[in-house]
């Protein structure tokens, strides 16, 4: 046994009757039947995955994961490959729009180094959370980007990060990435998950250009063949092309629903992860919130493929978690309403006719 | 004069150097290039109507105009025309939606009643406002729901309700509204701007059967009908299809963009009022926030109309300006960042290749 398969075979159907429970007191409230739209699914599900008839709202975090790609070498971003770990210190000292965003939310914001080429762990970054898998994963057009060793021991550290946030009182995790490349990963992994082709799962990424874009395409397709073999495997599809920061917060959506915790996932790379895990455990999309869709074009197209509905719209590609950022907070208005709105009874307003 | 003819006068351009200044600093931060998304349209937007390259962001307030409509004896409402009064009651006492959404986000909620039958002054109700134009519209199919006088002062109300609250300090206001029956003004209003007939224009509302909406789609038609030689005027329109909160509302509008005030729009009805200004102040929806596509079929069609691409897409159909609070906390995340992000140079990140 490990901690990943103990992990899922603690998972529990989702509560249906908490759900119910959920839906009649939001027929009870002072509006027009429905008419919080799809708000009041949110709050049925909401219910549903807590087992909490009341949708209680504890805290939320945000968990964002980054690491590096061996894959960058093959010139699939915009920017170069030091950004990873600069970023990872603008995010720990506050500049960067995750940061931002979780201060004024209040969320609270938790930056986990997956495996950042660089080891960062001598300059006292204020609040990273070490938990380095590797310095990077090998470049998988040319071999697996993880052993598999690898890709369970960050599937695992995802499970342990959310199983301390559950600890602490959190209720509802974002899941948000940094990474140069790693939408080449994400593309390469919901190409081989969706079966659609990376000329439209592959996207511009942080920008690239048109030359960038078919480079990118190639390099996924080359990918794809080069694993065929072992794609019908979740962990060692993962293992091939994914990504430590990628497998960690695919472990995260699992751990979450073995503690009840609700994840809300922010673009194409969480989405490529949610989808990865949905892959090890059938049906586990249906307990994810996905926080908007983002400009990628493949994104709208991974969503479809889990038939999910994301809460948000803007065309948002910053990645960092932001999205779910955002999207939490409309979470939370919805639970403020359900919790703290009078019924018809209760404020004497006539109900339908 | 008037203050209606002062305040259009009043009026300037929006100031695009901001914008476009705007523009630059969101180009100098910590994010691959326009990966905002829509996000970075809003925060131009913004810069160009507060005529402030800053951005800065001051308080938001919710400005929820009630008032009741003549129509509503025509059975064109799920709910009976008492609800109109019951929910004043409810939204001034904390139990309604937006009075809960108000409360979360910390923005400052006005009530005002803008002529509902009941006059509840003798009540003591915490808060609300009295701005009654009447009791109630007159029967737009059978009449003109205002006389011209009335439509005027509706409309200088809402702007002396705006002047005051740019007075004390107020950057951003929502807004929305209560009535019963109030989205047959909506969507006799949106029909007679866009041409669009009733039976794709007025919908189940606060939830119609299908024999009531076939009632509302010929209400609206016979007043069209009636009132066809006055729809050219647009303020003879208002005051023949429109209510007192919807003119208000329409004041709003104008009295913002004289004030360099930032307006999000709530949802159908709201988004008649916008058209309703954008017809006597052309070019006005321009410089509007939608805050959402409501789940009114008519309010697509209605914000293709306007060119308006809303911020949310909930399927909400609530109204009080309960999408307006959302966007306006997205509006204000979307400030954050632009106000507190690292720029490249000064957090050592490295920038596009």
């Amino acid at each position: 046994m490990s901690l990943l398969s103990d992990t899922i075979a603690a998972v529990e159907p989702m509560d249906e009757a908490a759900a119910q429970a959920a839906a009649r007191r939001l027929d009870s409230l002072t509006k027009p039947l429905g008419s919080l739209g799809h708000l009041e699914v949110v709050v049925r599900r909401y219910a549903a995955i807590r087992h909490d008839p009341a949708a209680e709202s504890g805290s939320a975090s945000i968990l964002v994961f980054v690491a590096d790609h061996g894959v960058a070498e093959e010139g699939v971003s915009a920017y170069p490959k030091e950004v990873t770990e600069q970023m990872l210190r603008n995010i720990a000292r506050g500049g960067a729009a995750i940061s931002v965003l979780a201060r004024h939310y209040g969320h609270d914001l938790r930056v986990i180094d997956a495996g950042v080429a660089a080891d960062t762990r001598g300059e006292d970054l204020p609040g990273v959370i070490y938990r380095r898998i590797g310095s990077g994963t090998r470049n998988f057009l040319r071999e697996p980007a993880m052993t598999a060793a690898q890709a369970q021991s960050a599937l695992e550290m995802g499970i342990a990060t959310v199983d301390e946030a559950a600890d602490g009182g959190v209720t509802m995790v974002g899941i948000g990435e940094m990474g140069i490349a790693n939408s080449t990963s994400a593309a390469a992994l919901l190409s081989a998950i969706t079966g659609i082709d990376a000329g439209l799962m592959a996207g511009r990424g942080t920008g690239l250009d048109d030359a960038g874009v078919r480079r990118k395409v190639e390099v996924v397709r080359g990918a794809l063949r080069r694993h065929h073999a072992v794609l019908h495997d979740p962990l060692r599809m993962l293992a091939a092309l994914g990504g430590f920061e990628i497998a960690a917060m695919a472990g995260v959506c699992i751990g979450a629903a073995a503690r009840r915790v609700a994840v809300v996932v922010d673009g194409f790379i969480a989405t490529a992860a949610a989808a990865a895990a949905d892959r090890i455990l059938p049906g586990l999309a249906a307990r994810l919130f996905f926080s908007h869709r983002s400009a990628e074009g493949g994104h709208r197209l991974a969503l479809e493929h889990l038939r999910a509905r994301p809460l948000l719209d803007l065309d948002l590609r910053l990645g960092e978690g932001t999205g779910a950022a955002i999207a939490i907070s409309v979470i939370q208005a919805a639970l403020a309403m359900f919790h703290r709105m009078a019924t018809f009874a209760g404020a004497g307003v006539a109900e339908k006719l």
